[in-house]
């Protein structure tokens, strides 16, 4: 019997190819989606249908309210900045920001990995390609673990040793996309932008496109999904 | 102008009691309660009223739902164990216990307390009366102190040093209600029991109710809510 896994899956690029590479381990997946009030439900879809296609045993969507507490381009009616040199979006941290949002998701998915008698998570935080988030960081991921084997029923009585898998934290953008496409990964099913319109097209000019569309660039691929203009 | 602090408040006798010893310091408090798939409302409603007739400044109710995961008697069709001894309910890690309740709970804390501006988070845990979760020891409280320093915009910038306060970490629950008592706390308008009925009326049986009589009991105080039978 494999071991178990949750794989935090929002349905991007990164998330995609960290649920590829836990799969690839052969861990048996479950996956797990945040409906956190972002401002579309495209990316919902997207994890949903990755998942089922590529292999998980299960997936989970999990809602909770992140608008409530505000603070964020990405749950407030704040404007997301367009057309920034890459310079531009490795300084400082952006208006995307979502207070303790990784924090939040990590604890579901410990809270979730108890349950399913999990003992691996794997989320697809990177530190190159820096975006500025402080729980993107190595630093901050280690104190999470050791936090999660303090917090648990399981990892108190021993019976689980709870590790935060970080696969991509040293890859460049290009560098994910290129270990996706060694193992498969259909980046076509993909979803990156924080602006898209109704048919779910990207706009090419967010901090998530600029990126993205440079990682495929610096890959020598073709990026799959359309973007609008 | 006082500085602002996010109090932890499920309207049972420690969060209370928690909520006038951070009211006492002189903080401007927000209060926050979750909605978290537990079998009954009361609770909830207690948290709002007593948070308005202490005196803090706001409250939140987040929604989030625990069941989705299962796991807990607090949360599944698992019955809730009755008329067990002092001894009983202190050995092991009971079928209350809900995975990594406190730390999803103190991860919303956290990014309330960030776009709050607010640097101290109080929750009343306590390791005396110790009834066997994992998430109420002190060694796990300073691990999420770290890591909550490391996660955040504000942690790593240095506007805020943020602070986890268990001001009833070291008491019994007797000392617990002594101090609440000296604070002026109202103890009818709390609620412990896990499986309370129609009216709101306490069980007597469940753990949370034999720790609560318990701990009126040795304080020397009658308490004060209505029992049924």
């Amino acid at each position: 019997m494999n071991p178990k896994a949750i794989v935090l899956l929002s349905g991007g690029v990164d998330s995609t190819t960290t649920l590829a590479i836990a799969l690839a381990k052969r861990y048996e997946i479950f996956s797990l989606s945040f409906d956190y009030g972002q401002r579309h439900r495209v990316e919902l879809e997207r994890a949903r249908t990755l998942s089922r296609q590529m292999g998980a045993s299960g997936h989970e969507e999990v809602k909770i309210d992140l608008r409530q507490f505000g603070g964020s381009a990405l749950t407030d009616n704040i404007a997301v900045p367009t057309h920034r040199s890459a310079d531009d979006i490795a300084v400082g941290i952006p208006v995307t920001y979502v207070p303790a949002r990784n924090t939040i998701f990590l604890s579901f998915a410990l809270g979730f990995a108890e349950v399913k008698q999990a003992a691996d998570i794997f989320i697809g935080v990177t530190a190159v390609d820096y975006s500025g988030y402080p729980d993107c960081r190595p630093e901050y991921i280690e104190a999470f673990e050791k936090m999660a084997n303090l917090a648990t029923k399981a990892g108190v009585e021993g019976t689980a040793k709870y590790k935060i898998h970080t696969p991509l934290i040293q890859l460049s953008k290009a560098e994910i996309i290129r270990k996706g496409i060694e193992l498969g990964v259909d980046y076509s099913l993909t979803h990156s932008c924080y602006d898209p319109d109704a048919n779910g097209r990207a706009c090419g000019a967010c901090d998530s496109c600029l990126l993205r569309l440079k990682g495929f660039e610096e890959a020598g691929i073709k990026d799959p999904v359309p973007y609008r203009k």
